[in-house]
């Protein structure tokens, strides 16, 4: 693996107002190539089918992507082992190899190499500071020594676990981003998006935002309120922004988790490329700088954010070779009505239709209400049991 | 290239009731991954980045496909070079990877190559029998060269052309497939579904369905409706089914292309794997054995098929192993609410909603209702000029 | 009860071609007022509630009606018995009632009566040709004794019971008119709308069309069928049709009977006054001439007709004193942006939103199939027990 | 007129707990049957057709209403004259002709009358505190002349206005009511509810409460909301609600006015009458006990407020005779699968379809936030002119 430092590094990227585009989320875009299991969701892949992953990442490259996050999320030891999820690697391997992967990739183009820590299970089953830190070291020592070019802690629903890492990361000396998986009501404790802002960067972090669990627009609207508290109490950092590919106007605090399309349902809800857009452009306008993306990205939709942001980046990703802007490639097409749609006006203006008349166009959420310290809450090693599954399936069917 | 021939051929397959699965379409999937462009839809991508195709063949094929189409949709001269569309390969080096791409990862399973042809522009702007069936022999030119194992006459909106392709595909002496992208309504010209199958028959067809234009329902009742007026004429042969993964309910006679979503604004659109599950079935139930998918679909709906029909079949695919069935998997989530999902009944009764509140189920297609020999659908080499497209978006624009 | 024959009769006006405005549905109206029981949908209101049907009919005089039916839909004998149903008024009370509700309203505007028999349990119940005749025959001694100006035979979902009906109502020497409940599928024994109508015809019918069951535009579109056909046949007629005021796309044979939203849950379906313009505009196109409306239907839906129809009639309804021509009244709103809605094309685009983002845009019908000769139709006069129930409950809850 | 008095009064009402049903609003119901003009709202029809309005008072009696309001919303001089408004009554006539009615009516059963006012134009129009007390005064001299039985100050957008009314109100010893037409986010200069429920009950009012512009749900949270302010500032008052009958999930502070919809489009949000019965469980609950509608409110709607409170009322409503409860009177229709649904949990679960499928389920209100000051609000006596007319439609057309 190369040596990081021949480029310019994170921090200086932002400093100077420079757009840095982030890649997507690669569990949900390995699981549906069939190469990361839903449940688990860990990333084994990384070791397992390395082509596989490569080529999504030269993808996001590709697409516009300045930053490769190595394939490790969820790749802690306590989550490897969790119910019953049987791997033939080990963390080590998995970290190792993701890294690799990254690094490779990154050199092909203008990216950077992050190294991604996420929440723990150790956490949900209320163990200590001290437990929780160490399984997050193990994961560090990998990316210390395959040298990444900064760290992010990501994913994490309570921003005491997230201050945790925080902690552990800063200790590295590289630079730290910190992201929750929050929207505007706060992290499971009910902190609010401003002080969890302002707690991250007391803890360490150079760039705090969020990822995951919300559509773009939400998350957007919750770094804005991150953006207001920290400059309210006088902090500076920078900003960043990994959102869902998912529409979420039904979502309470926990996300798209509690939906019931949750995971395997929520085609209906994925963004068009002109949605994307919108998104790119609202972001930039609040003033976040590193914009990319998370679940249900796939390589387009950051396309997508880098053609919106050409104007202020000054180019183009190499996939727009095959994408005409605001539909123009559609001039090409054998159809004249087809042809007709080849303009900006067409799509911006486009409301599309879900093509499912017996669906709703709204969920409600099942809002269960268990956060950490709940006993249903607790993980384990050994393989979820049909007597633990039926009280949790009785509970779900008696929602009505 | 090896040599075709160690596996059992297509016909055998299917004369003893096997089920063969197909792929899913190339050309939507790579041009989420950015290496197709839609509007001219062609897939140089075979010689340009035969990385990102190999790996799409390989996905396809651990998800449970017995058949690698060679990546040569639109790959005649004449398409390749319509309207102002540039490319640094010719026809031949495109068709010629396209076939390597194929043999190569067909080599990796159980999966026969078939060489696909499908309409061409030169029939659109009534050019000859002849002058097509010229355009198409180029391309068979490649294939017999390449050795493939059977041919595919696909995409065809018009049964007259579909049967000049038949005949020229005939007279190779592999087994030929005719698959027209034709709904109950029947062809651009109005012959029913069951007409355009005897024809094709007779044509020399030794299997004959639908592809493309249709949610995978609605193109099994079109096969459906094939078979019945096959067996009335007395005739034998096999079908296939290969579907769009989009639901279209609203669709006329040209099927998804009049949609205003086409082809930018589809995602709400996109089936589920449960929904995949029901075409899969169905499809069996209804006698059609050679069963896959077309635009639209990703390795993970391919892998849905495949798991539905287990039991016919007698064996899961490789990616199953990163798929508990009916989402099982979900037993090892963290969140005692997601482990409540991991059921079969909770997966077939959800209506997923779409997450879009402001839009519609259903569109208003375009119907323009010009075909072969109007002068809007005669194709050019050159670019489309503005001049050219001013009037078709003013037509588009008076819809209303 | 004044004497007819002072005003042009319904032949007289639809011989030259003359709109004739029909009234509303009375027992959807009078259920939603307090004064008629969902399920048995008897008109005793007309005896025992005297001045709200008197009510009802004045606003529909007012909104444009022509004809005033006698609200004695469901009066035969053995309906006004059925299933337990109780009442302190004898049938004759009922018809005579509201004959002379009727006539006291037509009197005092531009409106003829018209006495309305419909579709009977004892043919439902299997009873023979005689029986039924008998027991429309007595509603017909009221008609007579009250001089209505003509007769209609509405709601019928057999043709065979309405050619019955037909050939009792003939014998008066009133004009007939004869109304099925059907839509382009046919009665419920499969004949098709073009058939009934001929079939009504040769029986002596004057008039015939549709009323009831599905939406405006499916019943313009079923009596064009039977016009179609009577044309066809060289026979002559005039055509009627009096729709739901409910949208109904996703109903088959038996109608909105079979949507799970019947008879409670029909709100969202409601028509807007615009859909109803272009429903009597599109009648009138396809050379409706009598043209009213059934359940669901309104005063100011009435009246929309009338004003749709202003230029073909020369004149605007009463009622049209209190309503602004396409929303011109919105002029004296107080608020800016509603007097901005006062304007023709702002109605005619608007797509309504249901404001309930949890229910879907359509339903699955019920669909059982049953029709008359299955036991479950018999019909009896002892109220419906809880051991008949059940079986009822089952069978609707095993749907999916 | 008889004198009041004979009665149990509102406050004697209240104060025991007791639930008191009002009335639905009068001027939507009244233009649906053709005897008030959308636009200018106003009630002329009470001198003009009384009939109208006495049968309508008589069907929420019979529904279970305890309050007969006077039909005299909107009945100020000001706003008789608004903007071109033309009318062959005086306010005096047509304030006399109300009372009267309201009385007659609640003569005949259990029914208090209750006299209202509503705001003004004169203070959109910013006149002075004394220009509107004078304004409402004369009002005010007819419910005294008229002897009410209580007053009810409703439909204010603003605070500032209530209170003046109170305060005039207040002056006569009557019971006073105070409704403002708000939600969650408070009157239209952002003063909460619980702030306006204060201010209302320092200025006199007895009861306070919302009315109209949002749904049921809305509107009992937003009294919920006051409730606990009034406790919390350790004052007293007795709570009502007096919603639409339209779902209005995607409206903000200026309520249903906002809507696309308003007011000529607002079909599919009607409620059905199992929300209703949802509805008024939630108020009784919050502890609101004077519990009625306003716009979009039918009979049947109050019926089923009564319905829903029978055992807390000891009573069924006289319209209850003609309506089953939960659907039992489908047990006496003729079809099995609509007896099928006669039972409580059928209604409760069903998510009624729209039946539009080319529409979506919410709208983007309008939100011109123009409110008292902006000269677009101010009023005039003169008709709206075309030029003024021009640059509302612009600005309207240039909303996205």
């Amino acid at each position: 693996m190369a040596p990081s430092g021949t480029k310019r590094g994170i921090l200086e990227r932002l400093s100077v107002g420079e757009v840095v585009i982030g890649d997507g989320g690669f569990v949900f875009a390995l699981e549906k190539r069939g190469y990361v299991k839903a449940g688990p969701w860990t990333p084994e892949a990384a070791a397992e089918h390395p082509e596989a992953v490569r080529q999504l990442h030269r993808e996001f490259l590709r697409a516009g992507s300045n930053v490769m996050q190595t394939f490790t999320f969820y790749a802690s030891d306590d989550k490897l082992e969790n119910r019953g999820n049987k791997l033939s690697f080990t963390g080590q391997q998995i970290n190792e190899a993701a890294c690799d992967l990254a690094r490779e990739v990154a050199n092909e183009g203008d990216a950077l190499v992050a190294g991604g820590v996420s929440q723990t299970p150790s956490y949900l089953s209320c163990k200590s500071e001290g437990e929780v830190k160490n399984i997050l070291r193990k994961q560090l020592d990998v990316f210390i020594k395959k040298n990444v070019d900064f760290l992010i802690a990501e994913y994490f629903e309570h921003v005491e676990e997230a201050e945790w890492a925080v902690q552990v990361l800063k200790g590295t000396g590289k630079p730290v981003a910190a992201s929750l998986c929050i929207g505007p009501e706060g992290d499971m404790h009910g902190v609010t998006p401003g002080d969890c802002a302002v707690r991250l960067i007391k803890a360490g972090a150079d760039i705090v935002g969020v990822n995951c669990h919300f559509d773009p627009m939400t998350c957007v609207k919750t770094v804005a309120m991150m953006k207001a508290a920290v400059e309210k109490a006088g902090l500076k950092a920078h900003y960043m922004v990994q959102p869902l590919a998912y529409h979420t106007p039904d979502c309470s605090c926990q996300g798209f988790i509690d939906l019931p399309e949750f995971p395997f349902g929520l085609e209906p809800r994925i963004l068009t490329r002109w949605d994307m857009q919108q998104y790119a452009r609202e972001a930039y306008k609040v003033g976040i700088r590193f914009i990319g993306g998370c679940c249900g990205f796939e390589p387009y939709h950051i396309r997508a954010v880098a053609e919106e942001l050409a104007p202020e980046r000054g180019l183009l990703p190499e996939a727009s070779q095959k994408h005409g802007l605001w539909g123009s490639g559609l001039e090409m097409h054998t159809k004249p009505w087809v042809r007709a749609r080849a303009r900006r006006d067409y799509w911006e203006k486009l409301k599309p239709a879900s093509g499912r008349p017996l669906c709703p166009s709204m969920s409600a959420p099942d809002g269960w209400g268990v956060t950490k310290g709940h006993a249903e809450l607790m993980q384990q090693k050994e393989a979820t049991t049909q007597e633990q599954l039926r009280p949790l399936f009785e509970k779900a069917d008696t929602k009505y």
